[in-house]
């Protein structure tokens, strides 16, 4: 929590999507056809294969625990407001910027706060595919999450 | 879009959570200790295996597609708010109930609409692990989506 400072950025590494892992995410967690299949997805409002929104979710997860974002206590989400500007694509390449915008110690437990973190998903065309805005549970070093 | 009315509820079917896939899942898309290994996540907030939010998130949208919630064009979601309560824990039994909440056609294009939707999922104990109030594309029934 020392750490964290309001306005501070952070850029995470990239990674690419496969349309076999966008088809492989979709059968287990989101098995509609334009989620699936390249062909069925054609004649859908995406007009072709596009990630379920939670894959991008999951994928911009795991970019910010990899390398997105150091928090000492982990990142532990208790909720926030998540959009989905545009659909995620086979062969996408996506980072995460994030930024925090609020940091609130706790008043009850002055060992935790509150951060407020703003994280955008970008393809490899600079189109923003995510904005997550997250409430994150901080502790300070001193303390255990 | 025509069956759609505010009020309306759904109540999907159920799905059991394994410690196995709590920790798979967290593998490809949330690896931190508290969603990886028993022994780790007990000396975390967590108190021992919780399952990523993402994870929550996922299963839930399994949940409505599978059974949840009836939508002609299919379950495109445009962003929304999430939270979790608590996590979900090794063995939980998982439903989600939803209830539309408003239904607004567009005005450029009578054939399509934004609807906005509460789905809890809830534990065996029925208690809250995730509340999403998300905001839905739909589409009239002779339109295609």
């Amino acid at each position: 929590m020392e750490d964290i400072v309001v306005g501070q950025q952070f850029r995470s590494a990239s990674i690419q999507v496969t349309a076999e892992e966008i088809k492989r995410f979709a059968q287990q967690f989101d098995p509609q056809p334009f989620h699936l299949d390249e062909i069925a997805a054609k004649s859908t409002f995406f007009g072709g294969l596009a990630a379920s929104g939670w894959h991008t979710a999951a994928l911009t997860m795991r970019l910010l625990v990899e390398s997105g974002m150091p928090l000492a206590g982990g990142i532990i989400g208790a909720g926030g407001d998540i959009s989905w500007p545009q659909a995620t694509r086979p062969a996408d390449v996506l980072h995460v910027e994030s930024e925090i915008i609020t940091l609130a110690p706790s008043r009850s437990r002055p060992d935790r706060g509150m951060l407020q973190v703003r994280s955008q998903t970008i393809n490899q065309s600079g189109e923003v595919v995510q904005i997550l805005n997250a409430k994150l549970m901080v502790w300070s070093k001193s303390s255990k999450a």
